[in-house]
């Protein structure tokens, strides 16, 4: 409950963070136009066209730390694991963008808008060895943990994978259930936070139950975030990239709320089977999904899922302010509007 | 020199290399229209369109059995090894064909071409992470094993994006010295085989020296492959996809033979510079690099690496057949014709 303990911890580690993915991706001033260079550009390091870059919100390495601290070891041990969870999320949303053809990301140009797809696609596969990169070089972690560490991270990429394939299926199917919904989702965005929380632990030298505990934490907060980023899709404001947050629709995205809409009216499943993308459709169609029902059965689905998050937390005794912060990210994400 | 060396010992362990791959992929005949279908496809594994898969000749993997073998150890436990070498080559193959928009590979349709180009960026990714849990979970080796050789593999990964980002770019250019040229390959061709042979050698527990002694006889391999590829592209007959070996030309793809050229014959170059893609410019363009000693002079660096190759063979002291068998490997690199 204790947001300030976040905030204080934050300031303390995610200098330390950026100065190790810096370090990491042999940042320096002169690497212009290199195969380096679009890497960061990508990590929100460096201005294009006088706009600043952002980094971000850093999340998921924000969360390993906050796991090692928890259980009792010293979170700058877990940097490196931290630094590798940003690396490869980064990597995904490289390639995730290519995919979906996103021309925006964090207010700026793509990076395959900027570069063209090959070299993107390139540029996402470097990223990706990167992250492998910093967790063997951890000489401050055992061995043993740092070829475990790898392996649940790589567990976790073959998931989010799987979780994209699905996601991209769905593109073209006209019904998914909410079985093939929860199976993309736990891929695709669950897993990487899932792991993010256990290898943090892991690095403290936590009990394999205790890690187990940090896992399911972070695999229901995943969950949890998707939902919310779901109905945000539908019910946000406009976002800092100034896209309209209706767009979800527009593009026929199999969100959890459109999910639940499509079982529950059939006016909206003939509406949304239809071709049309008129701002009337939206407009009907936001409705349709309200007088159903899905926005409030959506947003308790959030809560469970937030609640199922703290008791996993509660299982695996968080120590100190590192807890009580892990604690504060969960109840803040229910307030989250954008 | 004894090929007989080679096929014999081709014959033991290239059954068991791709029940390895099979096992990592989780191959079974029921995965249709899956992700893990999509590798298997790519793998050469499954039919399509009643045409059956060829699995490649398996070089890369074959190397690192090899030389494990000729280091005195069991080439059994550099399988799993040998198994990530292949994959990391079948990552590359897949986002390879992407960039390049290439439409047939081994005599069939790339995987984007039969799945579209998302799909076909997250298998790539989904065989990437295959070929780092092969190592992972390679409990035949050491824990110390497993980390070194996953560290030497992904630098050597590091290095192959480096060279594809710099034969992305060579695209774009008109001209390239050969010093641009030896970085491209040796990042895009020679790292992978040379960490094929390194780790051979690695999981055999040959020594420290020895190891570097098979990396540079694997660099230099690559490098000889790479301009025998460029010439073959030039003067080669047409391969077996049917594609026309001239095709390099056409494409203005910066190789051996073109820069040579460039450097050597002002006529080829203004010719070479023109916006024509005629047979009449083909013909002509391959004249003219073989008036100014083009084409064998590129034999000539050839055969020094070749010759570079066997010296630092014979420096790591191979024993038994496996030591011919390597030796062949590389004499035979010289008779290639496809």
């Amino acid at each position: 409950m204790n947001t300030s303990a976040l905030d204080i911890l934050k300031g303390e580690y995610l200098p330390d963070l950026e100065a190790l993915l810096r370090a990491a991706l042999n940042y320096h001033a002169d690497t212009i136009n290199t195969s380096a260079h679009m890497l960061h550009y990508h990590m929100g390091w460096e201005a294009h066209q006088k706009q600043v870059g952002s980094v971000g919100k850093r999340t998921r390495p924000l969360i390993t730390l906050l796991s090692a601290d928890a259980s009792g070891g010293h979170w700058r041990d877990a940097l490196p694991l931290a630094g590798a969870v940003e690396l490869v999320h980064n990597f995904s949303l490289i390639h995730d963008d290519i995919q979906d053809e996103s021309e925006l990301r964090r207010g700026r140009p793509t990076l395959w808008v900027l570069s063209g797809k090959p070299q993107a696609i390139n540029a996402g596969d470097a990223l990706f060895v990167h992250a492998h990169l910093v967790v063997q070089r951890a000489t401050v972690l055992p061995v043993e943990t740092r070829l475990q560490a790898l392996s649940l991270l790589d567990q976790s990429c073959l998931e989010l994978t799987d979780g994209q394939h699905c996601d991209l299926e769905f593109e073209n199917a006209e019904y998914i259930d909410q079985a093939a919904y929860w199976d993309m989702v736990s891929g695709k965005t669950a897993s990487l936070i899932a792991v993010a929380a256990e290898i943090g632990a892991l690095a403290a030298g936590a009990t394999e139950e205790q890690c187990e505990h940090y896992r399911a934490f972070g695999h229901a907060l995943g969950l949890a975030y998707q939902v919310r980023d779901d109905i945000l899709g539908i019910w946000g404001e406009r976002d800092s990239t100034g896209k309209p947050t209706d767009s979800d629709l527009r593009a026929r995205k199999k969100t959890l709320p459109v999910i639940i809409g499509m079982n529950r009216s059939a006016e909206f499943r003939d509406l949304y089977l239809s071709a049309t993308s008129s701002d009337e459709y939206v407009h009907h169609a936001v409705r349709l999904l309200q007088e159903c029902g899905a926005r409030v059965s959506a947003q308790e689905i959030e809560r469970e899922q937030v609640e199922l998050a703290l008791s996993s937390l509660t299982a695996a005794r968080p120590v100190g302010q590192a807890g009580d912060a892990l604690q504060a990210m969960a109840h803040q994400l229910l307030e989250r509007t954008n």
